[in-house]
């Protein structure tokens, strides 16, 4: 498989194109909603091009979810958050990484592979899985930095781990978009992030004690 | 509108078991794919009972998010988790009735308002904000607890309040769905809402601190 990046000389790929305009067609409007024609308009390309290229609709299904890991893995790869020396810090740069990804266009910033498992966990087992690969993929990219932070702050988990740290995080993000969607407002994706940076600190004991006045 | 329970004498109703029909099938299936001779033979009803009590299968859409609001709502309503009298106790109880309602069968305990929200946001705003009613009205439910704990506990939130907390809530419940649905396992739902009973927690200062051990 090619892998040009948007605006590599190789955009005009067919396949590219359509991995492109499927990624975006169907944040937008979901999978069963957009059609092959759909997609061959939006990319330019005939639908004897899309059938060149994938055998179904459901087979471009699982090829875009694998697109999707795949450019957003070398999103994340070269993203900001490494750089800190310490770990937790590096923790904390991707949650803030994470709410600096979110725009004011829903459909740009939301989760492909989250709205096709929502979308097709019970139909199409390949898609889903294909979709679950990046989901957990990612988390999994985290839990070197987590496991690595609790153990520069000697940190005794109770009942967690850096893995399930790390899914977690997907599972805040992913609710986080949902409620922006629902509201048709990026803020409650950003609300999200930032009660996901307030638990980490709180595990991580940076976070100030819970502060009281006048208790009763 | 009727509001028959799920085993009251009404269930004979067209309507009702329309909608009942449209609930089960679209936490299956997802809207776009649900057609309205799906929901006709989940029902069993007629082609022309459905357009007797609906317009279109959008309309449909729209008010199967009001009967989901409604059935929730009073779920939620009779649930166990408003009787201890300390009002953090309220929150945590409710945290674990959220728990308690994850099972084994995907369909049944996932949430078809945000279901609806991730899949028509942009091309039903209609249906995604009958959705967004349901979401935001059960969240506010939530909200006298939180600040009535705060104020007992004498909290001063450090950037959060009673209402983002308990969207929060919402948030994390949706994206514990969206992983138990991407790996096909329930248990992702419930660690999701185990981490917010531990956030929730150390939010009010009765999470044990931060454990350390062998701190470099």
């Amino acid at each position: 498989m090619p892998r040009p990046t948007r605006h590599a000389p190789e955009r005009g790929d067919a396949r590219t194109r359509l991995l492109e305009a499927a990624r975006d067609v169907i944040r937008t409007r979901g999978f069963a909603a957009t059609t092959v024609d759909d997609l061959c308009r939006a990319a330019g390309v005939t639908k004897g091009a899309f059938f060149h290229h994938f055998r179904s609709k459901d087979a471009l299904g699982v090829a875009v979810a694998g697109f999707w890991a795949e450019t957003t893995g070398a999103l994340f790869e070269g993203a900001p958050h490494h750089a800190p020396a310490d770990p937790l810090d590096r923790v904390l740069a991707y949650v803030d990484f994470r709410r600096a990804l979110v725009s004011d266009d829903i459909p740009a910033f939301t989760c492909l592979a989250g709205t096709l498992a929502q979308e097709v966990h019970a139909t199409a087992p390949d898609i889903r899985d294909a979709a679950a690969a990046g989901i957990f993929g990612h988390a999994r990219t985290l839990e070197p930095d987590i496991a690595a932070a609790m153990e520069a702050h000697g940190i005794v988990p109770d009942g967690w781990s850096a893995a399930s740290l790390a899914r977690h995080c997907q599972a805040v993000v992913q609710g986080g978009f949902i409620l922006a969607k629902a509201a048709n407002d990026p803020d409650l994706a950003r609300e999200a992030i930032d009660h996901l940076g307030r638990y980490v600190r709180h595990l991580f004991g940076v976070a100030p004690a819970a502060s009281r006045e006048d208790p009763k």
